[in-house]
């Protein structure tokens, strides 16, 4: 009926998308006690911090410390997001993280142009400049990201042929450094896609690449999010990020909110109800959705921990039978 | 690539599943404001009431006041819920409803004893006494439901193979009394389904009975309720039944909590962007997931209210390009 593939990779980004829309300040210990216990979960790969301006997003002032405190677990990498050289050599110079390099592009000019001061030329310039960069600092890249591929708040819809023009051109860009791109990563920055777009997009993508795989960053901002990575799977997407309990959304915010990403206990749920192994821990991961939520100190908008996992449901119908 | 429906009907029961949890007491007249404001809309069948037992749920206490109260809206079908004679003469007597009987059988004989304490066989007999009533009444009976047709809190899983055979004794029920089953609503009552089951379900139901158009009543208590309906959709289904602004749900009761069905304008929002029509004015509808909140005085989890919808922000792109 449908080909879905039988092991999800889950990319957890909480701790860094989370923490960086978070208006109040929280404790940096109470951040390294969310990458700690994300890390007992069976997740394969945490993203912890982003190297970003403190004046821009002061809830990642204290990223430095963040990286010096976690424990570091066998098996899980720990990444970190950044924008330009000087994030980049502060993750390098923690010497703690798993650093590799994602050559970034965005379909919206006008998003770029907010986001980051950027024109779409000085974007592929920025993005030459990152790969020298990587390349001198023996970095391995192997992915690449498109943001807003499925639609802008400033610029409105975006079309396939326009992301499927940025994949040329970092696949380009790339080619120019002797990068070999495995992964590209499309990402529902403002949350506009819906299952019907990600069919299309993700079809058109693999058609025309069949040797990447596809990987999806989908946010939750009009409730599509679950909805979303299924269809991606159905399109044979085995790779996806997520924010334990949607972490990073501000849910009551109204027009004015951002929404974080889709979460991941909820996908966790859906993927082993449907016999996709993730590696995770349900039960675990459950736990600290609720830790996230008293770190926040506000409802957060996962819905397997509030509605409660069905394997514990099943072990209680069986008890009572027997 | 899928063969979605080009156009989906709604049923709203908002003022049904979401009044008949809510703790606190909610006025007459608001419940009357609710289903005057969704009559607004462009939904064209609204389920307003449910004639139950007031001590079993008091919320329900008013349900004639309610019924009285309410203004009807030409092209617009009103609805209302029973479980047994008393409710159903009380529904005829109202004067200004659209009466119409269900055929019910559920594939959980432990839900069906503690909801409705009857037995599986009680439960057949009883829908006879009522499909008989109808005939009496000479009201037209096409629609049978299966409930908690994808698991059940009290049963564990729930096999295609059981569903298929409450099916098959629905469709007897109705011959014996020569009424003709048009339409099968599948419900999920306590979230148990994934998109994956949807498939699985609906697939196997419309192959034994390609006659019967499948409706779903989905729950949203693990966050699924999106994504299952997107994957009816791809299996054809065209009818479902949702609630404004996720009315019925309270997501921050943790294991306790029930939670409502799929939120109307989430759901809306998604068909509209995938080109499905509902003849729903989605702005119109989102003012009503407000006033849902504000009437029940507590967050409420639809989330496309949140993130708002996209035509806003198409025509502000547009405005500012000109």
């Amino acid at each position: 009926m449908t080909d879905l593939p039988k092991r999800v990779q889950i990319n957890e980004e909480g701790p860094r998308e989370g923490f960086q829309i978070e208006k109040t300040a929280i404790p940096t210990q109470r951040k390294i006690q969310l990458i700690d216990a994300l890390s007992q979960t069976g997740l394969k790969q945490i993203q912890v911090v982003s190297y970003v301006n403190p004046q821009r997003v002061p809830g990642m002032a204290d990223a430095d410390e963040v990286v010096a405190g976690f424990t570091r677990q066998p098996g899980v990498r720990y990444t970190a997001l950044w924008l330009n050289k000087t994030g980049f050599l502060r993750a390098v110079a923690a010497g703690k993280l798993d650093v590799s390099g994602t050559l970034s592009l965005t379909a919206s000019e006008r998003f770029l142009a907010r986001n980051q001061g950027r024109t779409l030329a000085e974007n592929i310039a920025a993005q030459h400049e990152m790969a020298t960069l990587y390349k001198m600092n023996k970095v391995p890249v192997r992915r690449a990201s498109v943001m807003s591929a499925f639609g802008c708040n400033y610029q409105g819809d975006v079309g396939v042929a326009d992301v499927l023009d940025q994949v040329r051109q970092l696949l380009e860009i790339a080619q120019q450094h002797e990068f070999r791109i495995e992964v590209l990563s499309l990402a529902d920055t403002m949350g506009w896609a819906t299952p019907l777009a990600v069919k299309r997009l993700v079809g058109a993508v693999r058609e025309r690449h069949p040797e990447l795989a596809v990987a999806l960053h989908l946010h939750d901002t009009r409730g599509m999010g679950i909805a979303n990575a299924y269809a991606g799977l159905e399109m044979g997407v085995s790779i996806f990020d997520a924010a334990v309990a949607g972490l990073g959304g501000c849910p009551f915010a109204a027009n004015k909110g951002a929404a974080g990403n889709v979460c991941t206990e909820d996908l966790v749920f859906m993927l082993h109800e449907m016999g996709i192994e993730t590696g995770v821990d349900l039960d675990r991961l459950i736990e600290v959705a609720f830790l996230a939520e008293d770190i926040v100190g506000r409802p957060l908008p996962g819905s397997v921990k509030a509605g409660g996992a069905l394997d514990v449901l099943r072990k209680r119908v069986k008890e009572a039978r027997q």
